[in-house]
């Protein structure tokens, strides 16, 4: 069995997926983009992280494109992707709890005011500050698919006063009216981009905080600069920005009310990762469907 | 049915306390230290949030002592406390999650290196660091009481690999050889003071964590400061210190590897504790045996 590994690796990266999907598929070879085109015709599957587009071009026996990544919006953006193949997005038991985890950590360092301890503790200033209970939290959560869901329960295990929202769903300003803290995990598609705006920053309370762990383009970056200036967004936690890493001298990193993770929030788990896409190809091969396919047609 | 209430408030604090009790009291005439010297033979119960030494003598009718804070430290410290009369910690089960919060942020905060970077964040320095699932960080914690408990049950639920200590229990060494991140939240007795010292923190693995959210006198803090220097300490959350607030200068306060909280990790809530408190005043007048009676032989 011949598989196509392509994408876009950090250095060492591509090694550790490499063993872990050898681990998980012993009896596939893994070929890299040129090996590939020399074996097109026996190429059954690409598993793909950002590949560079165009990779996945003359692959005339493509069953499977098996993403590493769980957004596919960049991959969705090459023209070039073959049209017929069953695209399946990356849904990883650790990745998601990671999600949450960094979910559930924003939302109590806005409930509990851990980052301006943070503030008071480079000014040495003591101070405690007033205390409410989690059920006194109404947290918003944007997106209500695998790591949106398991992120809304987690917080709602804490006890948080936790809503869920999906874009084919109920009206949105209404929730965000109720909401004290917004944690963004929607997929990022062009229904979805710029959805946090200034209509969007304008229907919060007065002081919320804002968490946007999914894409940088769901943010207008000028209009949550003016919601942080005037107050009507109290504190933004951000992992994911229009362009990254994110540009020196960009106003959010020495932004008193704005917390920047590196694109930290959850990383895609190569152990457990290499056994889904691994159950996905054998699947794929013995006639079946992928798990978490990419409806093209709403982009995730 | 005459109180006394008497305790150390901070400004405005008093008033907040002396309206959830009589809500929860109606019953009850709340008087101060002086009111109550004048109505002695009349005073049943105290109500007290560590008070001046001396407050609770010459009251010969006295059946209570409920503490409104969890640790009776400084309460027991005051030689004149009269020696028949019951005495009870405050168990808040608001103040149990507050605190159980703050060592589910601080483990977070370690465990997926948020420390680390709001540090990058002010060098504008762009770098995500490996990621560990929950079940691979071992987390210690200290005192298996009501706040130890929850805090455990807490860490346990987000998956961490969770093992826990009481002072009259198993040895303390080998456990803290197998913890990444320990938490203490031990009652401060004479047998618990400085336990957090040099032969502790050597007793860890290289590069721990270290949080202390029970009472600066747990930790010998230039043990802590030589542990840190060394790197076998890799970074302590401390809410709770030998002096409060922490002095000017102190050198926690600008430490690299420190974060500091203001005595802030769980606060009383006087909404419940105000419930707490009353249900021990009846259950005493009727005859009966307040819930969390301190043994002053063990000193909580």
């Amino acid at each position: 069995m011949k598989l196509l590994l392509a994408g876009s690796f950090d250095p060492g990266e591509e090694d550790v997926w490499r063993a872990a999907l050898q681990a998980a598929l012993p009896e596939a070879t893994l070929l890299n983009p040129a090996q590939a085109q020399q074996a097109a015709p026996e190429v059954v599957a690409a598993i793909v992280a950002n590949p560079p587009p165009g990779s996945l071009q003359g692959l005339p026996a493509l069953r499977l494109i098996q993403s590493l990544w769980a957004g596919v919006d960049r991959l969705l953006a090459d023209t070039t992707l073959p049209h017929g193949v069953p695209l399946a997005r990356m849904v990883d038991p650790a990745m998601n709890a990671a999600m949450a985890e960094t979910a559930l950590w924003a939302v109590l360092s806005l409930h509990r005011h851990f980052f301006t301890y943070a503030a008071q503790q480079r000014a040495e200033a003591w101070q405690p500050l007033p205390q409410r209970r989690a059920d006194e939290v109404r947290v918003l959560v944007l997106g209500q698919g695998q790591m949106g869901g398991t992120a809304a329960a987690r917080l709602a295990q804490q006890g948080y006063a936790v809503s869920g929202w999906r874009r084919d769903g109920q009206a949105l300003a209404p929730l965000l009216a109720q909401a004290d803290i917004v944690v963004n995990l929607l997929p990022l598609t062009p229904a979805t981009r710029g959805l946090l705006n200034a209509g969007f920053f304008a229907a919060l309370p007065r002081g919320a905080g804002v968490v946007n762990l999914a894409r940088g383009a769901h943010v207008l970056d000028e209009d949550l600069l003016a919601a942080l200036a005037s107050g009507q967004v109290g504190h933004a936690v951000l992992d994911v920005f229009h362009q990254e890493p994110l540009p020196a001298g960009h106003a959010f990193w020495q932004h008193p009310q704005v917390t920047v993770l590196p694109h930290a929030a959850a990383a895609t788990d190569p152990r457990s990762a290499a056994q889904v896409a691994a159950a996905n190809v054998r699947a794929v091969l013995a006639g079946g469907e992928p798990a978490h396919r990419v409806e093209r047609a709403r982009a995730y």
